[in-house]
């Protein structure tokens, strides 16, 4: 039985969990004796998201699960950043990786695997505004929706999750099986304003919430905020 | 203070959920004075999604939010049948109708509406597998992502509410607003076998999907299965 954990800690982005494990638990259904879908962390009792109205609760914990097949990382703000300093995780993280075949990640969770020294040499990709800072890892930041190099499998922005997760559902089932969960959650989407135009990215506000994240969540880890090239006021 | 209360309920699709909730949970960042987000239930305790490894926890009790400005209503699969019978959430939807100016649903979710008697004569829509059943509960099905119709706005399958929430957001905040969302959840998708086409839809399967549901879904509400057309083997 193949397993694909969903990793969780207090704050991570909804959607970044939430897509992917729409797109990905299916194949449990499909292929039941193949594949099964965990979402473990620290404890499972209920954590915060980054939506103060909601929490969600890990079904398995990290001991529970020490070996699965694939790892799928959430991204967030404030708490991802301190995410990159939690010992537990990081350890987590760092075991699965001696034998998982797949570390996959959406928007600035590839920045945890990043400090779990599981992206050097590997290209990768994040959150438009966070992009650069994989180089502090030994990444290489690649601008895309998603990227695949070796066993690193790194979706952009939170919805990006979404696709990327579609992809990796085609590659360990096949494309009709994809298919079948694209329509299953009608993802046939249509943003009211069409996509979007990367000229209009509202860049100096991220820049400004950006470096606030990043002083905020490397409050406690100068050694971090060093790597990450965070100045002190 | 307008309150947007996501409604839950044990199997909700956990989509229908966090992506309405990922992309309107920021308007009580971009007009803190004016919009909060809650996320009701029975109880405040984890319950589970119909991803079996994902349990979510609600913020509020119905009691707790009983006059929101918004109700938000996720579907699901048999889960969602059952919960067309549970008098306490009717109970609770009736009662928010009586003030709220809006109420929406995503995936089957308008099919609780509809069965909470808030959507006669309405246009609405649903799960493309299921579009039929709401003229069980005097509304006019239409086969579009999102539908407004007065008070009512529904989306179509799972991910449409992302779609239909971006509108929202833009109806309540404007088009900037809904923009910077979209930035914000890099919302800019990219389908990797692009767009669904409708003439493959695997109709047969889900047709097969749908008997069962409601078979099992109306097991303890021979009312509600004679309502929604459902014949005993």
């Amino acid at each position: 039985m193949k397993t694909i954990a969903f990793v969780t800690y207090p704050g991570l982005t909804a959607l970044d969990l939430v897509g992917p494990l729409q797109v990905l638990d299916p194949l449990s259904a499909f292929r039941p004796d193949e594949y099964r879908t965990v979402v473990v962390g620290e404890h499972t009792d209920p954590m915060p998201s980054d939506n103060a109205a909601l929490r969600v609760a890990a079904s398995h914990t990290f001991e529970e699960v020490p070996d699965p097949f694939a790892v799928v990382v959430p991204g967030g703000m404030v708490s991802t950043i301190e995410a990159m300093s939690d010992e537990k995780l990081l350890a987590y993280l760092r075991r699965a990786g001696e034998t998982a075949e797949t570390l996959a990640s959406v928007c600035t969770g590839s920045l945890v695997l990043g400090a779990a020294g599981l992206l050097e040499d590997r290209e990768a990709t994040t959150h438009w505004a966070f992009l650069d800072l994989l180089e502090a890892f030994g990444a290489k930041p690649v601008a895309k929706r998603w990227v695949a190099d070796g066993r690193a499998f790194t979706a952009a922005g939170v919805a990006a999750g979404i696709d990327a997760a579609l992809h990796l559902v085609a590659t360990l089932a096949g494309e009709d099986v994809a298919r079948q969960v694209q329509f299953g959650i009608e993802y046939d989407p249509q943003p009211p304003f069409g996509p979007l135009n990367w000229e209009d990215a509202p860049r100096d506000m991220w820049q400004a919430w950006r470096a606030t994240t990043l002083k905020e969540g490397t409050a406690d880890a100068p050694e971090l905020a060093r790597r990450l090239g965070v100045t002190s006021a």
